[in-house]
């Protein structure tokens, strides 16, 4: 794809409409703008246009959609698969000024926020008022809420209270004729027609971009119990997995499960990580569960977690006395952070499988690398409950890591296995390639049918998460 | 519409593929493939057909779509606002014989399931297996869990559990070219490309016929607390539903208010329905939590009660001692259920708005209908933490009722106070002519796109929910 023939009358009427802030070319493009966080090379977009209202996210829409340019949603530029990553010849439409939380609902504990604003401030805000956002991940800080839904982000605690897609309750969303389509709706029950904000949480931009939104409010927890349990092999793991539901109910808030080699690497390599449990396990779970308060549940927390040691599933366990016991816990599991710097360059997955399935397809991945690729080291962890795993697979000191072969072979175990290729970081362009081992082409076909019906001239994303044929043949 | 000119081919190529227990014509069409619990009409479909596979439905779809004949799913034939009622000229598609529990993965903690599938089945074969589905509702003896998918089913428990959709991880779908589109998902994180079960969660048979689905199974409960309160206010009952929030978290799973209009119906009116709380207050709610532990949660509840009422927010309350008190408490709730007996025909509304409007709407409402409506009576009640009102309106004793008057004027004020025309019914035929007073142009004109994309000649249950431009210029 080279810049199309109309960019020029394009960025000619963007700048008629808006003023010399909101776009932006040649030299000006920031740096930001050229790449997300997926590793792909940088590009220059052919400009960067950031509204600082909905209705100018829908009118640089208009325009672009009627000089056929193509645009690339962008947010906070945190994902990992590509998504928001520039595409040749296409337009940046970036939200980063449309940032603000428009309203909190006290009855209906809602909130009413626009794209552009960074989790983190939403989470502080809701604080503020008394409530609770419970999504949360490792780029708070500069993630936007419209990539979170546009991605549907998970996250640490998706056991308890779902994906991002169930914190939602209204969206509005430019679609891709530059039609602002407003759907604030603040009721948990509304049946009236097809429920459109599923269309557009978790598609990555390729339907209409999101410009603003109504998050459910939560309750602050009263109290957060937290234990870190060896335990002896995966039978357990899954019968603890089920003990917690039932044992901790609709408090049990994280079910994060890791494997030797993975612990190996994050309380030996990385500096600073304690191991809160001594000994050599098959398997480490790290158990967490809010309360409401610290009395009734932390006893309930502790009276729980002994019925479990009693009844053999657990081998050691440490339960958490402080806040610092838990912020040490969770340092074993975020550790992952850091392999970056303490292991080097690597691939990361985020792959999802049926929870039963999860050790017998880590043995068999593990196996597949050291036999396929020489000196492949791969390490296992993930949120267990949700049937999300993660992996890190590397070739140390390698000059180059041989990526697509890892890629392909993981992906493969995958597909051998029913599982899903992306569990939370969406498709973008990175996981494209491998989009048809985990769905159908019944599925992929339905996909394609319902992209060319919202963006029929295929000018938002296009190339993202899916191929369309046409698309494939030019 | 009038039988359509290859009706009778389709009939006949129907015969063709399938034994004749599966395709019913003429005199042999049950009563119960006739009308829905919509009080439209009777209607004779032009031929039943019930298959006993996912494959079977889709085969017959292709064959109805390669005739252009429109087909009518059909499930427990329970909903009110029409979605299975017959149409003319049209094919029921019953799923009725596809019934059965085809897996339960206690790793996964999920259900696999039929379409046709009575939903107290469901629940039992749960139960049976140490788990709990929360989906409940009146009708769930003869309801089929496909119906409560295709029109997102709500419920008393919706506070806690969510809606239908929030209950579905997989789903599998005959489209409307024929297309079996099987999607059987497990993982409650899957973010490979669309999330294709949310367009025909909801959609009322309109984008596809689900045929099976995975469900999400949930922990049985430990224990239930309920207790029943008066209040003297709505500004109080607002905080008391925060308190509620706070105090009991995620263990609150109803939170019902009835008006004064309706106590009085539910517990003069009806037979054996007995006062929890003497005195008359402006408001009563209905309290439940689901706990852990009798023991814990049980003095949880309490003292969260007690400490409501030293706040001055409650008047009065009675808390259960016994589960005969907790369901005489839930009698004055489904007295509703006796209504038609009690008070006569009259018209029933499913609506939602806004928490915090809900009392300005019932005083609106109920001012209008009396001016307008001489001599008619309004009883105002719902799930109030969920957005949801029901309302009951008629005027006793009248030969027949003034429907369509009572109807505008409870809708108009609906659209005036910024809610929903359906909160948990769908919206069929009944509330068709409405679903504007709800939605935007640019809502319903993306609702066309969509259905327009799916069923391209329009054969699924075709002038539900919305209306294409093109049907309306035939």
């Amino acid at each position: 794809m080279t810049a199309h023939p109309r960019a020029g009358d394009c960025i000619e009427a963007l700048c008629a409409k808006f003023d010399r802030n909101t776009v932006l070319v040649g030299e000006d493009i920031p740096a930001r703008n050229m790449a997300d966080t997926s590793f792909l090379p940088r590009l220059r977009p052919l400009a960067v246009v950031r509204p600082d209202t909905p209705q100018g996210v829908a009118d640089a829409l208009a325009i672009c959609s009627a000089h056929g340019v193509a645009v690339v949603p962008q947010g906070g530029m945190t994902g990992l698969a590509g998504g928001a990553h520039p595409i040749e010849g296409a337009i940046a439409l970036s939200l980063e000024r449309l940032q603000g939380i428009e309203e909190i609902d006290r009855a209906a504990a809602t909130m009413t926020v626009r794209a552009g604003t960074p989790l983190e401030v939403i989470q502080k805000v809701a604080d503020d008022a008394g409530f609770f956002i419970p999504l949360d991940l490792g780029a708070r800080g500069s993630c936007a809420i419209g990539g979170n839904l546009g991605t549907n982000a998970g996250g640490n605690r998706v056991i308890r209270y779902g994906m991002a897609r169930e914190m939602v309750l209204g969206i509005e969303v430019a679609l891709a004729d530059g039609t602002l389509m407003t759907s604030l709706n603040k009721m948990i029950k509304n049946n009236a027609g097809f429920d459109l904000k599923q269309l557009f949480i978790g598609s990555e931009g390729t339907l209409g971009v999101i410009t603003r939104t109504v998050l459910r409010l939560h309750p602050q927890p009263g109290c957060t119990m937290a234990a870190l349990c060896g335990v002896d092999d995966y039978e357990s793991v899954v019968k603890l997995l089920s003990g917690a539901r039932r044992g901790l109910g609709p408090l049990l808030s994280a079910f994060e499960v890791m494997w030797p080699d993975y612990w190996h690497a994050a309380t030996v390599r990385v500096p600073g990580v304690r191991r809160p449990v001594e000994g050599d396990h098959a398997f480490y779970v790290l158990v967490e569960a809010q309360g409401l308060d610290e009395k009734l549940d932390g006893e309930r927390f502790q009276t729980w977690l002994e019925s479990q040691f009693e009844t053999g599933l657990i081998a050691d366990a440490a339960i958490a006395q402080s806040k610092a016991d838990a912020l040490a816990f969770w340092r074993t599991r975020d550790a992952a952070g850091e392999f970056q710097t303490v292991l080097g360059p690597h691939c990361a997955f985020d792959i999802g499988l049926p929870v039963a399935a999860m050790d017998d397809f880590a043995q068999a991945c593990r196996s597949r690398l050291e036999a396929e690729v020489p000196g492949c080291l791969s390490v296992y962890y993930g949120h267990i409950g949700d049937g999300n795993l993660h992996i890190v697979a590397l070739v140390e000191g390698a000059a180059t890591q041989p990526s697509s072969r890892i890629n392909r072979i993981v992906y493969e175990t995958v597909r051998a296995f029913g599982g899903t290729v992306s569990a939370e970081h969406g498709i973008g362009t990175i996981k494209k390639p491998y989009l048809s081992f985990s769905r159908s082409p019944e599925e992929l076909a339905l996909m394609a049918t319902i992209k060319k019906a919202l963006d029929p001239h295929n000018i938002l994303n296009p190339g993202k998460v899916i191929d369309l044929k046409a698309e494939a043949a030019s």
